[in-house]
Protein backbone atom coordinates (compact mmCIF):
# COMPACT_ATOMS: atom_id res chain seq x y z
CA UNK A 1 0.00 0.00 0.00
CA UNK A 2 1.49 2.94 -1.16
CA UNK A 3 -1.50 5.54 -1.24
CA UNK A 4 -4.31 5.98 1.78
CA UNK A 5 -7.52 4.74 -0.32
CA UNK A 6 -9.68 7.53 1.55
CA UNK A 7 -7.89 10.43 1.23
CA UNK A 8 -4.91 9.70 -1.71
CA UNK A 9 -2.30 10.98 0.52
CA UNK A 10 0.57 8.83 1.03
CA UNK A 11 1.00 5.96 3.72
CA UNK A 12 3.91 5.30 5.74
CA UNK A 13 4.88 2.00 7.94
CA UNK A 14 4.86 2.95 11.28
CA UNK A 15 3.95 0.94 14.66
CA UNK A 16 1.00 2.59 16.27
CA UNK A 17 0.84 3.56 20.04
CA UNK A 18 -0.38 0.76 22.02
CA UNK A 19 0.07 -1.23 19.07
CA UNK A 20 2.79 -4.07 18.56
CA UNK A 21 3.02 -4.00 14.39
CA UNK A 22 3.82 -1.90 11.48
CA UNK A 23 0.79 -0.64 9.91
CA UNK A 24 0.11 1.52 6.99
CA UNK A 25 -0.45 4.95 8.37
CA UNK A 26 -1.90 7.86 6.30
CA UNK A 27 0.23 10.70 6.42
CA UNK A 28 -2.82 13.22 5.25
CA UNK A 29 -5.67 11.69 7.56
CA UNK A 30 -4.03 9.54 9.74
CA UNK A 31 -6.06 6.39 9.22
CA UNK A 32 -4.38 3.00 10.23
CA UNK A 33 -5.20 0.40 7.05
CA UNK A 34 -5.27 -2.91 8.63
CA UNK A 35 -4.72 -5.79 6.49
CA UNK A 36 -5.87 -9.34 7.30
CA UNK A 37 -6.03 -12.66 6.05
CA UNK A 38 -8.67 -13.69 4.03
CA UNK A 39 -11.28 -16.60 3.97
CA UNK A 40 -11.59 -19.07 1.15
CA UNK A 41 -14.80 -20.70 1.41
CA UNK A 42 -15.97 -24.34 -0.13
CA UNK A 43 -17.70 -27.58 0.29
CA UNK A 44 -17.04 -31.21 -0.04
CA UNK A 45 -19.93 -31.89 -2.67
CA UNK A 46 -20.93 -35.66 -2.23
CA UNK A 47 -23.40 -38.03 -4.15
CA UNK A 48 -23.75 -41.81 -2.92
CA UNK A 49 -20.14 -42.62 -2.97
CA UNK A 50 -18.74 -39.93 -5.28
CA UNK A 51 -17.46 -36.54 -3.98
CA UNK A 52 -17.90 -33.27 -6.82
CA UNK A 53 -14.46 -31.92 -8.35
CA UNK A 54 -14.04 -28.86 -11.02
CA UNK A 55 -10.84 -28.61 -13.24
CA UNK A 56 -10.11 -24.85 -12.71
CA UNK A 57 -10.31 -23.05 -15.92
CA UNK A 58 -8.14 -20.23 -14.38
CA UNK A 59 -4.79 -19.78 -12.65
CA UNK A 60 -3.23 -20.15 -10.56
CA UNK A 61 -3.00 -24.04 -11.16
CA UNK A 62 -5.00 -24.04 -14.14
CA UNK A 63 -6.15 -27.47 -15.55
CA UNK A 64 -5.85 -29.16 -11.70
CA UNK A 65 -8.98 -30.36 -9.68
CA UNK A 66 -10.12 -28.64 -6.89
CA UNK A 67 -12.95 -28.93 -4.67
CA UNK A 68 -15.97 -25.74 -5.53
CA UNK A 69 -14.31 -22.88 -2.97
CA UNK A 70 -13.58 -19.34 -3.43
CA UNK A 71 -13.03 -15.91 -1.63
CA UNK A 72 -16.32 -15.00 0.64
CA UNK A 73 -17.50 -11.53 -0.14
CA UNK A 74 -18.21 -9.33 2.14
CA UNK A 75 -22.39 -9.22 3.62
CA UNK A 76 -22.44 -13.45 3.27
CA UNK A 77 -22.32 -15.95 5.76
CA UNK A 78 -19.16 -18.49 4.99
CA UNK A 79 -21.65 -20.97 4.53
CA UNK A 80 -23.63 -18.87 2.35
CA UNK A 81 -20.56 -18.05 0.25
CA UNK A 82 -19.78 -22.22 0.22
CA UNK A 83 -22.83 -22.65 -1.27
CA UNK A 84 -22.50 -19.29 -3.75
CA UNK A 85 -18.82 -20.97 -5.08
CA UNK A 86 -20.25 -24.70 -5.11
CA UNK A 87 -22.89 -23.09 -7.85
CA UNK A 88 -20.85 -21.08 -9.28
CA UNK A 89 -17.86 -23.04 -10.53
CA UNK A 90 -19.75 -26.66 -10.32
CA UNK A 91 -23.31 -25.86 -11.55
CA UNK A 92 -24.58 -27.78 -8.30
CA UNK A 93 -27.20 -27.30 -6.18
CA UNK A 94 -26.30 -28.78 -2.42
CA UNK A 95 -27.91 -29.45 1.08
CA UNK A 96 -25.03 -27.62 3.44
CA UNK A 97 -23.89 -29.99 6.20
CA UNK A 98 -21.43 -28.86 9.36
CA UNK A 99 -17.67 -27.09 8.69
CA UNK A 100 -14.96 -30.36 8.11
CA UNK A 101 -11.85 -28.52 7.69
CA UNK A 102 -10.00 -25.12 8.46
CA UNK A 103 -6.46 -24.74 6.53
CA UNK A 104 -4.75 -21.67 7.41
CA UNK A 105 -2.65 -21.10 4.24
CA UNK A 106 -0.44 -18.31 6.00
CA UNK A 107 1.88 -17.78 3.02
CA UNK A 108 -0.69 -16.52 0.66
CA UNK A 109 -2.53 -14.80 3.83
CA UNK A 110 -5.47 -17.10 3.53
CA UNK A 111 -7.93 -19.02 5.57
CA UNK A 112 -9.74 -22.35 3.90
CA UNK A 113 -12.45 -23.29 5.46
CA UNK A 114 -14.37 -26.47 3.96
CA UNK A 115 -17.95 -27.34 4.81
CA UNK A 116 -19.52 -31.00 4.21
CA UNK A 117 -22.70 -30.91 1.46
CA UNK A 118 -24.89 -33.47 -0.13
CA UNK A 119 -25.59 -33.02 -3.42
CA UNK A 120 -29.52 -32.25 -3.98
CA UNK A 121 -29.54 -34.27 -7.27
CA UNK A 122 -26.42 -35.76 -9.56
CA UNK A 123 -26.46 -32.36 -11.74
CA UNK A 124 -23.38 -30.26 -12.23
CA UNK A 125 -21.57 -28.47 -14.88
CA UNK A 126 -19.03 -26.01 -15.36
CA UNK A 127 -19.02 -22.77 -14.51
CA UNK A 128 -17.04 -20.29 -16.36
CA UNK A 129 -14.29 -20.63 -13.75
CA UNK A 130 -13.87 -24.42 -14.62
CA UNK A 131 -13.30 -26.32 -17.52
CA UNK A 132 -14.80 -29.59 -16.22
CA UNK A 133 -17.06 -30.82 -13.52
CA UNK A 134 -17.03 -34.71 -12.50
CA UNK A 135 -17.74 -37.17 -9.75
CA UNK A 136 -15.13 -38.95 -8.16
CA UNK A 137 -14.86 -42.21 -6.62
CA UNK A 138 -11.90 -42.47 -3.80
CA UNK A 139 -9.79 -44.71 -5.87
CA UNK A 140 -10.60 -42.30 -8.98
CA UNK A 141 -9.68 -38.83 -7.39
CA UNK A 142 -6.64 -37.68 -9.36
CA UNK A 143 -4.37 -37.37 -6.55
CA UNK A 144 -1.55 -36.15 -8.74
CA UNK A 145 -3.54 -33.38 -10.13
CA UNK A 146 -5.08 -31.47 -7.53
CA UNK A 147 -5.00 -28.18 -7.42
CA UNK A 148 -3.91 -27.01 -3.82
CA UNK A 149 -2.77 -29.07 -0.44
CA UNK A 150 -5.53 -27.63 1.37
CA UNK A 151 -8.02 -29.83 -0.96
CA UNK A 152 -5.85 -32.82 -1.10
CA UNK A 153 -5.69 -32.71 3.03
CA UNK A 154 -9.37 -31.92 2.99
CA UNK A 155 -10.11 -35.19 0.88
CA UNK A 156 -7.86 -37.23 2.37
CA UNK A 157 -9.47 -36.93 5.82
CA UNK A 158 -13.03 -37.01 3.92
CA UNK A 159 -12.08 -40.63 3.13
CA UNK A 160 -10.59 -41.39 5.89
CA UNK A 161 -13.33 -40.19 8.22
CA UNK A 162 -15.56 -42.02 5.95
CA UNK A 163 -13.72 -45.17 6.51
CA UNK A 164 -13.94 -45.12 10.04
CA UNK A 165 -17.45 -44.39 9.92
CA UNK A 166 -17.53 -40.93 11.45
CA UNK A 167 -19.32 -38.91 9.24
CA UNK A 168 -22.21 -39.10 11.13
CA UNK A 169 -20.74 -38.39 14.21
CA UNK A 170 -19.30 -34.85 12.56
CA UNK A 171 -22.78 -34.15 12.01
CA UNK A 172 -23.60 -34.15 15.43
CA UNK A 173 -20.68 -33.13 16.70
CA UNK A 174 -18.81 -30.71 15.02
CA UNK A 175 -17.69 -26.97 15.91
CA UNK A 176 -20.51 -24.72 16.39
CA UNK A 177 -21.66 -22.67 13.75
CA UNK A 178 -24.01 -19.27 13.35
CA UNK A 179 -25.08 -16.31 12.54
CA UNK A 180 -25.33 -13.43 13.91
CA UNK A 181 -27.84 -10.55 13.01
CA UNK A 182 -27.85 -6.94 13.09
CA UNK A 183 -30.89 -7.11 15.37
CA UNK A 184 -29.47 -8.90 17.77
CA UNK A 185 -26.64 -7.17 18.96
CA UNK A 186 -26.41 -6.66 22.33
CA UNK A 187 -26.29 -2.75 22.69
CA UNK A 188 -28.02 -1.03 19.50
CA UNK A 189 -26.37 2.45 20.67
CA UNK A 190 -22.86 1.09 19.65
CA UNK B 1 -12.10 3.26 -1.00
CA UNK B 2 -11.73 6.55 -3.39
CA UNK B 3 -7.92 6.10 -4.46
CA UNK B 4 -5.87 3.38 -5.64
CA UNK B 5 -3.85 2.27 -2.41
CA UNK B 6 -0.81 1.13 -5.47
CA UNK B 7 -0.97 4.27 -7.69
CA UNK B 8 -3.13 6.55 -5.80
CA UNK B 9 -5.25 7.46 -8.76
CA UNK B 10 -9.21 7.72 -8.66
CA UNK B 11 -11.50 4.25 -8.14
CA UNK B 12 -14.70 3.49 -9.82
CA UNK B 13 -17.17 1.04 -8.81
CA UNK B 14 -17.60 -1.05 -11.42
CA UNK B 15 -18.69 -4.56 -12.61
CA UNK B 16 -15.69 -6.31 -14.26
CA UNK B 17 -16.01 -8.87 -16.85
CA UNK B 18 -16.80 -12.75 -15.17
CA UNK B 19 -17.52 -11.30 -12.33
CA UNK B 20 -21.05 -10.78 -10.84
CA UNK B 21 -20.35 -7.76 -7.94
CA UNK B 22 -19.10 -4.35 -8.50
CA UNK B 23 -15.64 -3.89 -7.35
CA UNK B 24 -13.57 -0.89 -6.82
CA UNK B 25 -11.38 -0.97 -9.90
CA UNK B 26 -8.20 1.56 -10.28
CA UNK B 27 -8.86 3.95 -13.23
CA UNK B 28 -5.18 4.70 -13.60
CA UNK B 29 -3.34 0.83 -13.29
CA UNK B 30 -6.88 -0.73 -13.56
CA UNK B 31 -6.19 -2.69 -10.60
CA UNK B 32 -9.33 -4.58 -8.74
CA UNK B 33 -9.64 -3.72 -5.25
CA UNK B 34 -11.26 -6.89 -3.53
CA UNK B 35 -12.71 -6.43 -0.21
CA UNK B 36 -13.70 -9.29 2.21
CA UNK B 37 -14.77 -9.95 5.57
CA UNK B 38 -12.32 -10.22 8.73
CA UNK B 39 -11.51 -13.39 11.12
CA UNK B 40 -11.79 -11.91 14.93
CA UNK B 41 -10.03 -15.08 16.55
CA UNK B 42 -9.96 -15.82 20.24
CA UNK B 43 -10.37 -18.83 22.96
CA UNK B 44 -12.44 -20.12 25.76
CA UNK B 45 -10.00 -20.09 28.45
CA UNK B 46 -11.33 -23.00 31.10
CA UNK B 47 -8.91 -23.44 34.52
CA UNK B 48 -10.95 -25.93 36.59
CA UNK B 49 -14.64 -25.49 35.82
CA UNK B 50 -14.39 -21.95 35.35
CA UNK B 51 -14.01 -19.59 32.28
CA UNK B 52 -11.56 -16.22 31.69
CA UNK B 53 -13.23 -12.96 31.20
CA UNK B 54 -12.07 -9.80 30.41
CA UNK B 55 -13.45 -6.38 30.88
CA UNK B 56 -12.66 -4.57 27.89
CA UNK B 57 -11.10 -1.42 28.03
CA UNK B 58 -11.96 0.25 24.75
CA UNK B 59 -14.32 0.79 22.53
CA UNK B 60 -16.78 -0.59 21.20
CA UNK B 61 -18.66 -2.01 24.23
CA UNK B 62 -16.36 -0.41 27.05
CA UNK B 63 -16.95 -1.68 30.42
CA UNK B 64 -18.43 -4.99 29.25
CA UNK B 65 -16.87 -8.66 29.35
CA UNK B 66 -15.58 -10.47 26.60
CA UNK B 67 -13.77 -13.67 26.10
CA UNK B 68 -10.51 -12.80 24.74
CA UNK B 69 -10.11 -12.26 20.94
CA UNK B 70 -9.40 -10.31 18.14
CA UNK B 71 -8.92 -9.47 14.62
CA UNK B 72 -5.92 -12.25 13.05
CA UNK B 73 -2.90 -10.84 11.95
CA UNK B 74 -1.52 -11.79 8.37
CA UNK B 75 1.00 -14.48 8.82
CA UNK B 76 -0.19 -16.08 12.11
CA UNK B 77 -2.51 -19.16 11.95
CA UNK B 78 -6.11 -19.14 13.56
CA UNK B 79 -4.72 -20.79 16.39
CA UNK B 80 -1.59 -18.51 17.03
CA UNK B 81 -3.90 -15.78 16.35
CA UNK B 82 -6.11 -16.83 19.44
CA UNK B 83 -3.40 -17.73 21.55
CA UNK B 84 -1.77 -14.32 21.14
CA UNK B 85 -5.30 -12.88 21.82
CA UNK B 86 -5.29 -14.45 24.90
CA UNK B 87 -1.72 -13.53 26.23
CA UNK B 88 -2.28 -9.65 25.35
CA UNK B 89 -5.93 -9.30 26.73
CA UNK B 90 -5.95 -11.20 29.67
CA UNK B 91 -1.93 -12.22 30.35
CA UNK B 92 -2.88 -15.93 29.98
CA UNK B 93 -1.14 -18.62 28.49
CA UNK B 94 -3.28 -21.21 27.83
CA UNK B 95 -2.89 -24.97 25.79
CA UNK B 96 -5.11 -24.47 22.57
CA UNK B 97 -7.93 -27.09 21.81
CA UNK B 98 -10.31 -28.14 18.74
CA UNK B 99 -12.58 -24.80 17.04
CA UNK B 100 -15.14 -24.90 19.10
CA UNK B 101 -17.52 -21.88 18.00
CA UNK B 102 -17.82 -20.61 13.97
CA UNK B 103 -19.95 -17.25 13.79
CA UNK B 104 -20.67 -15.11 10.67
CA UNK B 105 -21.17 -11.74 11.82
CA UNK B 106 -22.01 -10.48 8.13
CA UNK B 107 -23.03 -6.95 9.29
CA UNK B 108 -19.78 -5.88 10.71
CA UNK B 109 -17.87 -7.85 8.04
CA UNK B 110 -16.59 -10.40 10.54
CA UNK B 111 -16.29 -13.97 11.35
CA UNK B 112 -16.01 -14.62 14.60
CA UNK B 113 -13.80 -17.74 15.67
CA UNK B 114 -13.75 -19.35 19.28
CA UNK B 115 -11.07 -22.36 20.02
CA UNK B 116 -11.33 -24.56 23.55
CA UNK B 117 -8.31 -23.61 25.92
CA UNK B 118 -6.78 -24.99 29.08
CA UNK B 119 -4.86 -22.30 31.37
CA UNK B 120 -1.69 -23.74 32.04
CA UNK B 121 -1.64 -21.87 35.45
CA UNK B 122 -4.14 -19.60 36.85
CA UNK B 123 -2.42 -16.93 36.12
CA UNK B 124 -3.70 -13.60 34.61
CA UNK B 125 -3.40 -10.10 34.04
CA UNK B 126 -5.23 -7.27 32.63
CA UNK B 127 -3.35 -6.36 29.26
CA UNK B 128 -4.28 -2.93 27.80
CA UNK B 129 -7.30 -3.31 25.86
CA UNK B 130 -8.64 -5.20 29.09
CA UNK B 131 -10.11 -3.11 32.84
CA UNK B 132 -9.95 -6.11 34.72
CA UNK B 133 -9.58 -10.41 34.00
CA UNK B 134 -11.55 -12.50 36.71
CA UNK B 135 -12.14 -16.38 36.15
CA UNK B 136 -16.50 -17.36 36.55
CA UNK B 137 -18.23 -20.02 37.66
CA UNK B 138 -21.28 -21.01 35.00
CA UNK B 139 -23.39 -19.29 37.83
CA UNK B 140 -21.07 -16.09 38.02
CA UNK B 141 -21.10 -14.98 34.82
CA UNK B 142 -22.06 -11.75 33.96
CA UNK B 143 -24.69 -12.54 31.63
CA UNK B 144 -26.25 -9.26 31.48
CA UNK B 145 -22.70 -7.22 30.75
CA UNK B 146 -21.48 -9.47 27.95
CA UNK B 147 -20.05 -7.72 24.85
CA UNK B 148 -21.02 -9.30 21.98
CA UNK B 149 -23.97 -11.87 20.85
CA UNK B 150 -20.84 -14.26 19.87
CA UNK B 151 -19.26 -14.43 23.35
CA UNK B 152 -23.01 -14.81 24.68
CA UNK B 153 -23.65 -17.45 22.23
CA UNK B 154 -19.88 -19.36 22.70
CA UNK B 155 -20.73 -19.16 26.42
CA UNK B 156 -23.77 -20.94 26.38
CA UNK B 157 -23.03 -23.51 23.85
CA UNK B 158 -19.65 -24.80 26.30
CA UNK B 159 -21.69 -24.43 29.32
CA UNK B 160 -24.40 -26.78 27.97
CA UNK B 161 -21.52 -29.33 26.44
CA UNK B 162 -20.22 -29.60 29.88
CA UNK B 163 -23.42 -30.85 30.82
CA UNK B 164 -24.07 -32.85 28.37
CA UNK B 165 -20.65 -34.24 28.87
CA UNK B 166 -19.90 -33.47 25.31
CA UNK B 167 -16.66 -31.67 25.86
CA UNK B 168 -14.33 -34.75 25.32
CA UNK B 169 -16.55 -35.63 21.97
CA UNK B 170 -15.59 -32.72 20.94
CA UNK B 171 -12.01 -33.07 21.20
CA UNK B 172 -11.87 -35.68 18.94
CA UNK B 173 -14.05 -35.56 16.08
CA UNK B 174 -14.74 -31.63 15.47
CA UNK B 175 -13.75 -30.14 12.79
CA UNK B 176 -9.95 -31.01 10.92
CA UNK B 177 -7.70 -28.22 11.83
CA UNK B 178 -4.20 -28.01 9.93
CA UNK B 179 -1.83 -24.95 8.48
CA UNK B 180 -0.65 -25.51 5.15
CA UNK B 181 2.88 -24.09 4.85
CA UNK B 182 4.51 -22.45 2.11
CA UNK B 183 7.16 -26.03 1.26
CA UNK B 184 3.70 -28.11 1.09
CA UNK B 185 2.77 -26.14 -2.10
CA UNK B 186 2.14 -28.79 -4.83
CA UNK B 187 3.78 -26.39 -7.59
CA UNK B 188 6.56 -24.10 -7.29
CA UNK B 189 6.48 -22.78 -10.45
CA UNK B 190 3.00 -21.33 -9.38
Amino acid sequence: MNFCPKCGSTVTLKTPVDDTRERHICSGCNTIHYENPRNVVGTIPVWQDKVLLCKRAIHPRLGYWTLPAGFLEVGESTEAGAIRETFEEAGAIIEIGPLFSLLNVTHVEQVHLFYLAKLIEPKYQAGVESLEVQLFSEKDIPWNELAFPTVRKTLEWYFQDKRLGRLNEVNQIATHLDDVGYDERIDRKI
